[in-house]
């Protein structure tokens, strides 16, 4: 089943203490379709410029994912250019040219407004709403957000979030959202705000996931050497929804699975700058690792 | 199957955001023998004052804990005053008094050098490697250490890593230990010094158990509230080596039971300031939390 997400495409930028890539394809449209093909057909909303080929999407739709939502408007495409520490504790974002972004106004074609997965993926809380008013009746909503958002409007991100399925939000983003140190007590106030389930990502630490009937929680997969985290999150997402759409199931044993398997596209994401290493990859693999990390993980 | 504990008794003296205690019972001997006790019986080796009770004890001993190996010294028993801050991510050290633990020299009781299983707590690794000659053939030896250790006695500590089956270490001192930022790394890398067996504690984000043929993970238990964390890494220790010496058996399996029970006694532990949680539990709320934690981690 098709999932669609609604997102950013951008040219970033990128400097870790390894490497430094320039202008390659990024913004969270991209990791999360890129994840999410593994598993099912993916339309794409999202906003380029002029400077945008459309060349750079072919390994994209190799693997199905569908651009027909995708506009073409005058100017640049969103650049970024972030800078990561040792370890990567710490991020400068050195750039960030939203150019065509900023007035990115998504319509959702009509072919797409029967999509039963959605991800909102993090744009203006007020742009997300407008979205689910152009999709009728999804089956399953999932939302992600920044700090910025939580800071700046946070009314309208209360206006979403009380017409979503699901929320992903790492560690800091849910304290800052319910003012709530200890994550289960946050999970708790954000189910009260109306999505019943509540994905917590925790980098390196894994995630958690928690519904009104469901506590699961999982240890980051173990990664030698983690190369660039962007866009980690975003791909984690993919992975998540991707499962769910393909087993067409959100009971909790289906949940579980779709975080592990979110995991561990995050995982291999991580792996490599950019988006590169999920360009690599292929669904033995992530059936591998997902068998490695049930042995990991499991106790008689 | 006995375990013995070399370690610290200490009057602790405790400020969180939530509430002080004065001079409590603490040192990491108790800590781990409350732990242990659930499981085994327990010989403890450690040193206290002219000003100590041994109806300070009294609790411990109806648990099965057998003091002989407690020397009763001229002087004042080690005092400790922590104060712990904002949602513990730090903590001032106001005062630390050893007293007649500067010049602990641990005697192991005759009865006592059969042990099979031996906890090795935080005391200067010249003390541990003393420990060690004086027991004789011991079936599995683990250790614990600290970040002062480590800067300033490191050969010592070399040495004795050597002749140990298993180390626990928290993911900084680890890191301290072998200046490899990634714990997996930093685990290979203390194999290669002596321990077969390393345990990464990760405090609220749980631990991992690495070995030549093993990698095992677990996530933190999921604990409504912290009120303290003092003492939780010993708890863990406590409840590793209490399963193992109760099952007599460190095969792959035994080993991840005894992280999950470890893991376990670390949660109760910060539940209530100082050694309070673990007073008040018995061994069937600890098989609860083990079905519980089964119940949160695993997936089909």
């Amino acid at each position: 089943m098709n999932v669609l997400v609604v997102g950013s495409i951008a040219f970033d930028t990128i400097e870790t203490p390894f490497e430094k890539v320039q202008q390659t394809l990024g913004g969270s449209a991209i990791y999360f379709s890129t994840a999410c093909s593994f598993f099912s057909k993916v339309n794409v909303v999202a906003v380029v410029g002029e400077d945008f080929k459309m060349e750079n999407l072919e390994f994209l739709k190799n693997k199905g994912v569908d651009f027909k939502g995708i506009k073409q408007e005058k100017g640049k495409t969103f650049r970024w250019h972030g800078k990561y520490h040792n370890n990567f504790n710490e991020r400068d974002d050195l750039e960030t040219k939203l150019n065509v972004f900023e007035n990115f106004n998504p319509v959702i074609p009509d072919e797409y407004k029967k999509c039963r997965f959605l991800f909102l993926a993090n744009i203006h809380p007020e742009l997300q709403l407008d979205v689910l008013n152009q999709i009728e009746k999804p089956e399953f909503v999932a939302l992600d957000t920044i700090k910025y958002y939580i800071d700046n409007n946070r009314d309208d991100l209360i206006k979403v979030l009380k017409n979503v399925n699901a929320v992903f939000l790492n560690d800091s983003e849910i304290r800052n959202l319910t003012g709530e140190h200890n994550l289960i007590t946050a999970a708790i106030k954000t189910i009260e705000l109306g999505p019943e389930v509540i994905i917590i990502k925790k980098g390196e630490h894994g995630a958690l996931l928690i519904s009104r009937d469901l506590f699961f929680s999982v240890p980051g997969y173990p990664v030698e050497e983690i190369k660039d985290p962007t866009g980690a999150g975003d791909s984690f997402a993919g992975g998540f929804m991707g499962y769910i759409s393909k087993v067409k199931n959100t009971d909790n044993n289906s949940l579980k699975r779709a975080v592990v398997y979110g995991n561990i596209l995050g995982s291999f994401c991580v792996e490599k700058i950019g988006v590169k290493k999920l360009k690599e990859i292929n669904f033995t693999d992530i059936k591998e690792r997902f068998r490695k990390f049930r042995e990991y993980v499991s106790f008689n």
